[in-house]
Order: C-alpha cells, then sequence, then structure tokens
C-alpha cells in the first residue's frame, strides 16, 4: 500500500513550510500532485496570515483534498518582529483563505510543534529532505538555532522570497516574506546550505489570466473547482486593489522549481538581507557585481518562463485530480 | 541518598546558562555550595571563550569540584552575529579560564543540546525552574524561539548583563553580554518573563581585593584554593589591562541576587535592547523617566551591596568547602 | 562711547547661539551681565520651540533688558529631521517663553541670517571667537559646512548638551539638544575645534529652588523680577510634569563655564553622536575607557558645584541690574 | 560682444555642480557647446576624486577649451562621511581625469566657495537658475541649509545620480553619487525643488562605443581630441575592471535632459535616500507602488533612447568644435 500522498519510490522527500494564503494552498496542491515529490509534511508559520489562520487553512486543505499529510504548527511570530498582517489580510482575506467555503477538517495539527517535527524528520530520514519555504522563513531559522546538527540533513532550501532587481511588493524595497522576517532570512541564507531564492524576478513572470482559472475549473472535479475558486477570489483582489493585469502565482513557482530547474534562469551569487534600516528592511541584496569579496551563497532566479510554469501546474492538477 | 548537587528538599531548581570565564566558575561554585538551590543543569555558550572551551571548562570544573551536575553544549555562536572574542580572551585567556591547572574531566557533555535540555527539563518539571544566564543570551533566546509553551515553566530570569547608568564594559555603550548578542537579548527581554537585569550598575560595587582571594585560598581544600587561583588570575589580567583597583566579580551576583533580593536596590522599568546601530550596539536602553509608554519588563539592579554579597560568598564556600 | 553688551576692553568676544527658551533666557542674562564677556550677537534655532518663536523671545528679551545686541535668524528645522517640538512645548509653553507679559520688541532681526552672520563676524574678526551654543547644533554645523575656513577663527565651542554617564531628558539615551539634531552634533563634534560639552551630568547639578528665585527677585528691578518670573513658570512646570525637585538650569552653565572652568569637573575623550537607531538618537557615546582609538575631541563636564554656579549668577545679575 | 559661454539671448541659466571626473568633462563640454544653455558656473566637489583634483581638472578644462566660465571650489568632503575615493581613482586614474595631458590652467578658482558663488549667483539672478549636479550632492546640499530663501530661484535640479529598479555601480544597492554622501542626497530629494534623477536604469542606456569615440575624435580639432583621448581611457578602464562592453556616460546625460527631455522616459514619484545601515547606504529607493503616502518629489527617469543621446551630444561637439 501506498499512502495518498507517498508518490514514487524514488519521490524526493520535501517539506513545504508555508502561510497560506491562495497562492500556498496552490503550492501544497501542485507538491502533492507531482509523484517526484513525497511531502513529509506541512509546516505553517504567521505569514499571509496569523498562526492560527494558516494552520487552520492547510488543515482545511489537506482535508479537503484527502491528501494525508500531517500539520505541524509553527511561528506564532516573527524572531524579533510583530507580525505585518495589514498588507496579507487586503490580499487573502480575514480568513487567509477567502473566497470558496471549505469544511473544517476533523483532524488537528499534530502535537510536535513545526521546529520539532522538522528537526525529528531530518534526523530519522536516510536521505536528504529538500525544504520548500513560501512564507516568512522564521520556522526554518529557529530549526537552524536550536539543532544546527540538522544542517547536513537539508539537501536544499528553494524559498518563495526576495527580489534581487525587481521592485519590492510589502515596500518597493522588499518582498513581503523577506520583509516580515528579515532575522530569519538572515539566518537561512548565511547558513550554509544551498539556496534557490525564487524571488519576484521569477515570479512576477507568473500572471494569472482569466482563461487559465477556466482551464482549471474545467477539469470538474472538487479540488481543481475549489483550486480555480481560490485563484479567482485571489485574482480579482489583486486586480482591484493592484491594477494590475492579474496576480502572480508566487508560492507554486518555488515548488515547480524543484521539480523542474529550466523553469527559471539563476545566477549564483552572494546575498545578504537588510535588517538595520526600515526604509529597507527586508531587501535581498545580491553582490550582483561580485564586489563585496564574501561567498556566494544563495542561487537566484532572475527570471522564469510563466508559459511553462502553468503548464506544469495545470498538467499535475489535471493528471491528479481531472475527470478520467 | 542524596545526590552531590541536590541540595535540600525544597531548594529552588535553577539552570545555570554560562560561559565560564572566571566569574562564571565562581558563579557555578556558589550555586553548587547553596542549599536554597538545586542546580538542575549547567548549559554552555559562546561568549567568554569560544563554545568547546566554555564546556570544557564547564566540565573540568563540575569534575574537580565533584558537583555532579549535568553539562549541555549549547550555541557556538550568536543568533546573527559572528562571536565577539577577542576582547574576553584578554581576560581570561587562550583557554577562557587560564590560570591554575584544572585535569580534564572524564565525562563529556550530555547528548541533548543546551536547548533542547533546558526544553526538557522545563516540561518535565512539576515546579517552575529559575533560569540563571551568565554569558550571552543566545540559548535562552533560542529555547523561547523553538518551544514557546515552555514560558509559563520559567520561574524568572536573573541574569548577569546589561548597564543602565553605568558605562559599558566592551564598549562605553554597552556590556559584554549583551553586547555579544544583542538579538538574543532583546528576545529574552521581551519574552514576558519576569527578568532581573544584574547589570553593571550593581555588579561594579563587587570589586575583589587580595584580602577577599586570601580568605578563600585560606579555607585550604582544593576547591577555594582552585578558587583562589582563578580570581588571582583574573584579578591581575584586570588590573594589569584595564588599571582598575581589581576585578569586579560580575556572575557570581547574578547567583547572589537569587539567594538574597536584598543584596541589590532595583527598580521595574522598561527595558529595550539596541540592536540597529553599530556605535550603540547592546547598550540596555531603560525607561528611567517612564515616557515611552511601554509596559516595565526587567527588574534593573541600580546598585549592590558588595560587602555583604564577598560575605555571602565566602560563607558559602567555607560552608561547603572550608575545613571541618 | 561703549555699547550697552560691550563689556570692558579685554572682554572675551561670544556669540550666543540658542533658542529661547527659559533657561536660554538665563543664559543670554548671564552672559550680558559679564564684563569679562562681549556679546557680539545672539543667532536662535528651532529647538525649544519654533524659529519664529525662538527669534521672537530674543528680540524681546534683549529689547526688555535694553541689552544692544544684535539677533539674526537662524536654522527653522534641523538638517535633516523634522523638529522635536512636543516636550519642549509641555515645558516652556506656547511661546517657548511662557509666564510674565513681555513687550513686543520694536526691532527686528538682522538682515543676515545666522549663518552669514556668524560668518561674517568670524571673518571679520581680529580675535578668536568663542561660541555658546544651548540649543541644537544646526546653525553651528551649517556654519561648518558653508565656510569651513572660519573654524580657525572659533576659539572654543562651549555647548550645552549631551549626556555622558547620566541619563537623557528628552529620551532615557539622549539629551533634547543633541536629539533634536545629531547629525549636526556630529559635525561639530568631529569639527576639530576645541569643544566643552555641558551636558546633563554637570547641568543637573544645578537645580533651582524658591529660594533661588526670591533672592533674584528681591533684586527688584525689571530684569531680574522678569528672570524670576520665568524662572517661576518653568520651575512648576517641571515639578509639575516631572515630579522632580526642581528645574535644573542647563543653558546658563554654559555660559559660567566660560566664566569660570573651575565651576564644573571635566575630562577629555572621544565622544561621538548616535545618527543611526531611534531607540539611543542623539546619545552622545564618550569613550570612558579610551580604547577606541579615535584622538579625544570633546572636553566633558562630569560633574558642576551647583551651589558657586548659582552663586555667581546670583552675582552677576544683582551687579548689573540690582537696586544700587 | 557675447563672451564664450553665454549662449543666446533666451539660453537657459545653468550652474554645472561636479567632480571631472571623464563624464563631467563631457558634461561640461556639452553645456557648453549647447547654445539653448548659459553657464553661469562651474562648482566643484569631492566625489569621483578629492576637491583639489576635481577642482585643477576644471581649471584645465575651462582653460583648455577656452570657456571662459567661473569655476568655484566646493566641498572636500561629504556632509558627515568621510570621501569614498578608492572605486573612482580606479577609473578616473589619480588625477580623476587620466589619459591626454591637460596643460594647468593660468586662472585659479574664484574666491568665492562653491556654496558662495551659488548662493550669489541665484540671489542676483532675475531669472530662475537650474542646477546640475553630477557629482555627490554636498554643495547643493550646503546652500540649501545655509541659505533656504534662495530655493525659490532655482528652476529644477536635473542630477546624475541613483537608481530606481537597475542595480547600483559603487555597490549592489546604490550608485556612486548618492552613496558618497547620501545625506546630502536626502536633504536635496526633500528640498520641495523640482528634480529629476538621471540614474544608472537611464545612464546605462548610453554605452560607449569605439566608434562613437572615432567620431568625435574625426572633427579634429583640440577640444574634440581631447575628450575623444579622454573618452578612451575611460572606455578602457572600465572595459578592464568591469568586463562590461563599454562605459556608460553618465553625466552628459543629465545635461541633455535639460536640452531635451525626450531623450528619457520619466515618472513622478516619491523618493527616499538610505542613511540608516552601511549595506543599503546610498540607495535610492522609489515609492513605485505609490503606497507610503507621501507626496511625489522627483521625476525619476527609467529609461533612455541611447543613440539619440550621443547623436545630440556628437552634434552639439561637432558645431562648436568641428572643423568648419
Amino acid at each position: 500500500m501506498t499512502s495518498e500522498h507517498s508518490g514514487h519510490n524514488n519521490a524526493r522527500p520535501v517539506i513545504l513550510d508555508c502561510d497560506p494564503g491562495h497562492d500556498d494552498a496552490l503550492a501544497i496542491l501542485l507538491a502533492a500532485a507531482s509523484p517526484e515529490l513525497k511531502v513529509l509534511g506541512i509546516t505553517t508559520v504567521c505569514g499571509n496570515t496569523t498562526l492560527a489562520n494558516s494552520t487552520r487553512n492547510a488543515l482545511r486543505l489537506v482535508n479537503f483534498a484527502n491528501l494525508g499529510i500531517p500539520v505541524a504548527r509553527g511561528a506564532a511570530k516573527p524572531l524579533l518582529r510583530e507580525p505585518s498582517l495589514d498588507v496579507p489580510r487586503v490580499i487573502h482575506g480575514e480568513s487567509g483563505l477567502n473566497g470558496p467555503e471549505i469544511p473544517e477538517s476533523p483532524r488537528g495539527a499534530v502535537e510536535e510543534s513545526a521546529v520539532e517535527f522538522i528537526v525529528r524528520t531530518l534526523r530519522e530520514s536516510d536521505r536528504k529532505i529538500t525544504l520548500i519555504p513560501t512564507g516568512p522563513l522564521t520556522n526554518i531559522a529557529t530549526v537552524l538555532l536550536a539543532a544546527p546538527d540538522v544542517k547536513d540533513k537539508v539537501e536544499e532550501i528553494v524559498l518563495m522570497g526576495g527580489a534581487l532587481l525587481h521592485a519590492g511588493n510589502i515596500t518597493s524595497a522588499a518582498e513581503f516574506n523577506i520583509y516580515a522576517d528579515p532575522e530569519a532570512a538572515k539566518i537561512v541564507f548565511h547558513s550554509g546550505i544551498p539556496i534557490t531564492m525564487v524571488g519576484l524576478d521569477a515570479t512576477m513572470k507568473c500572471v494569472l489570466t482569466d482563461d487559465i482559472i477556466a482551464e482549471i475549473r474545467s477539469m470538474g472535479t472538487p479540488v481543481p473547482v475549489l483550486a480555480a475558486d481560490l485563484l479567482d477570489f485571489y485574482n480579482s483582489t489583486i486586480k482591484r486593489h493592484y491594477s494590475e493585469a492579474g496576480g502572480s502565482l508566487h508560492d507554486p513557482l518555488a515548488v515547480a522549481v524543484v521539480l523542474d530547474r529550466t523553469l527559471v534562469e539563476t545566477r549564483l551569487m552572494y546575498v545578504d538581507v537588510e535588517t538595520q534600516s526600515e526604509l529597507t528592511r527586508g531587501e535581498t541584496v545580491g553582490d550582483v557585481w561580485g564586489i563585496t569579496g564574501h561567498h556566494p551563497n544563495v542561487e537566484v532566479c532572475l527570471d522564469a518562463d510563466g508559459d511553462r510554469f502553468f503548464e506544469l501546474l495545470i498538467g499535475r492538477l489535471r493528471a491528479k485530480w481531472g475527470r478520467k
């Protein structure tokens, strides 16, 4: 017997650390629908919404889609800062996952905290595990502080966050996930673990259209319809509040990059995180000229092929949940 | 049977988090010699010396004095900063505990990390436990980040660190322990746990003299003689490098305050920690005028009775290790 | 003919740069009453009150006391910051010099700006001139930026501002004048001009009492009565708002130090000014241990003899304005 | 009689504030060759090279090309920082204008300082004057501090400096001119004067080629040949040190924008300058999303038409100095 979420035998073990959030929800669905990945767990964090909400949303999604993935509750606030909830509330709604009605999950989170879950899972695993954080990096940083020995068990960290040359989205200087907990990002970026930063330079190339949403909806079964409902809400709030052509689908691109590196163009460089100034708080400063003398620590995504990304996303959703 | 370190039945359970260091060594001896305290463990941290050294030193001291206290290895570096080892090396020597020869301990540290040890000990304890950190607050902050649920099991934190009106000792603005890991201090100070800050305003009143050292040495058994040798080294390096009358015995005062609050004059106020500027890094900024509108979070020691402190210290060492 | 403010032939030429303000008013009266000083001009700045108010107040005072000193209007705001007017408004009232009725001056400020006045006066003077700033250092810094050649014509700068070990008064970390324009203070402190910092460590020793005010009032002529009225207002607002024994008379001590250095205990050291952090903004960080390797730049007042200061102040007021 | 630099009757009066520097030299030549402009003066500043060098270079250039423009010596260092001379020395050489031999000027700078020159010129002028700073903004900021009344006489400030989305050139976060004196830039940007920021987003579109240099050289008279020699040196050092296709001609674009706004695409937005952090020091943070609530203060150049810029530059040089 193979459990629902286990994927095939050689599936790459991953942990999703997230704050659903509409695009986190799609990231979870994409990962769960990808046989190359084995999602060992979902850990939640305060980011797009409160920890209570992000945990509830992860649980509701896992239950609705019958994913059978354990959910562990993480940090209720950033390492040193207060949560930044006002802007994401506008985008994701009061619950963090507004739009369709999603039933409560009969199951709760596991007893272990996110940090305990990640540390134990890493220690017990024969294989190295890939971490895919799509929210503020509070949990991951705390894992590295509390149990530095587990670093060797992390294959790599492919995270949604940051911006190199693209303007930020929470301020002009910073992307939200890094802004929300810049000290956590600094710890993760300087950890020595291989890092791929799937930031706004890449994710802003993955712009939703009504056609994409319609195609997902047309798969006709409950999970794609839920996904389409979520995307409709997300896309409409972004169009309304930001006068953009459509919402960019940030978080699923991090999962997609784990599946297919060729979706993005990357460059290895030294990246530091601004923690000293309010004006530029959370800015990811990449050493684009190679002048700092610091060793490169981050594979930065400079660009993405949005069309191929949506093909992958739609293909996986259809293969898993489309009408047969 | 009562184990060596258990104290009497109603002894107050404490954990010493430290970076020995000569004054940490005396703090350990004072705590171990005080029947009112039950030292559940010693956790080590990078501060006065490297983590390897501070752990080795704690182990050697526990072994030499036959204290039977478990030692758990903590953080090898501050949360976000590089270690500041140059100045303490001048004071404490290359090993962190230069001066007398102290044999290696046949026992190593426990398998658990300091964070794991503290979290588990707090969770398993029926009684609330007092934490006495006398080094940078890296371990304590990490405990609070990794397991916020254990806060309720902490009776209080009585820490050596900081300075209110007294000049700092690592810079004019900052005391060493807070300077070394200001972000950790910020996390601890804002944790909501009752905090007593035994800083330089108090500890600089506890100045060593040759008479004090001679009195300890005159007890004649190995442990007091070792203590006297340590104090001789410490006092002479401080007199040589800082042209002061004598070294102040910082860390043992934190233990002494747990034993007898009347040794110090305190005032409850809001205290924040400077983390944004290099010039004032690690400064503990107390709201002395009560104008910030923030709730008081720290009982700040403003003064100490140095004579009574040394009486207590000498009395306890004599009662435990003096010739009967 | 000798003009009213010229003092005797060898009188030391000074310029008062100030933001009256009650204690600035007393500083002006003390300087004008001291034959050892020749007050070449009063320049005004935004500090205790708006520039409009501080200029009006200087003019009204000069007119009322018939001092014949030119007043030049200075900076309306700090170099880089917005004015900090809320706290001083509580102390000095809406006009910056609340309390007694003081008639408007029939004369206005001179046409030159404060910066132009100071630069020209310095350039034209045969003798070096002493600057006595008792407000934010905006004007003085601008002089140094706009005309660095005049540095050589400055005898010394004896300023009211800063705090070494004493707590600040606008925040726990900073004294008001330095806090209000920390960048200006940084420029002045690093100018190479000999600086005496008459800060809170000294001025808080000059505490007003009702007896002092009564003694001034008893001189009976209009100027001392005005002074007493001003001090009554100042003392009562400080007692009411800060529950202190009495208001400290900060600014006149700077003038007094120019008259008699033995009123204060000083120490030469390197002092830098905090400009990077909000928490410690405007803190004057003195290198009390001599560990920074920077050349000493400031003679810091560590203490003052309050009794002798008030003797001097009262004596000068009486000699000039007491009933003969 | 029309003086050499006067331009036609309705020529727009401008002051060039610069730190030559090869591209500053071309900016001076472009301005002097443009009949629409009347260059009232050249003021020098420490930036690409020391103040002594930049003043000498301006004088040599004015003399060599017989421009008859007064040169006034400005600030020897930034408002609050030490000069940043290491990187520009690599590009511009030890003299700040290495390459061709340029004879010393028989004339020196005017007696007035740059600040005095600018203030007096503004005050005396019937018409508003445009300031074109192509170095650090130290002089301009000091003018605004020392004589805020002259703001009304400034038509606009069209400056070379900053970067919006383009990476910086002295660090990844900051363009050199703003980095060198960020406090000055902050003062200028917040002055209320209309500002056009000709930054790297635009100037990096103006890349030198050997053909361009050859075309200038082919004009055959001494000034274009000197210009070509300067550009050869500049282009070769940049190609050697930065492996770029060619050097971008930053400073002349600021002059060109005054001549022809259609060369650039601009957007009006709020721009602030980072002064609190070393990592992002001097970054020009534009409110690209319009979310800060601050009033727009800067017309930011987002793009430039490099071909048309070089056409303009070559055309003007040819018209003025080409063989007839």
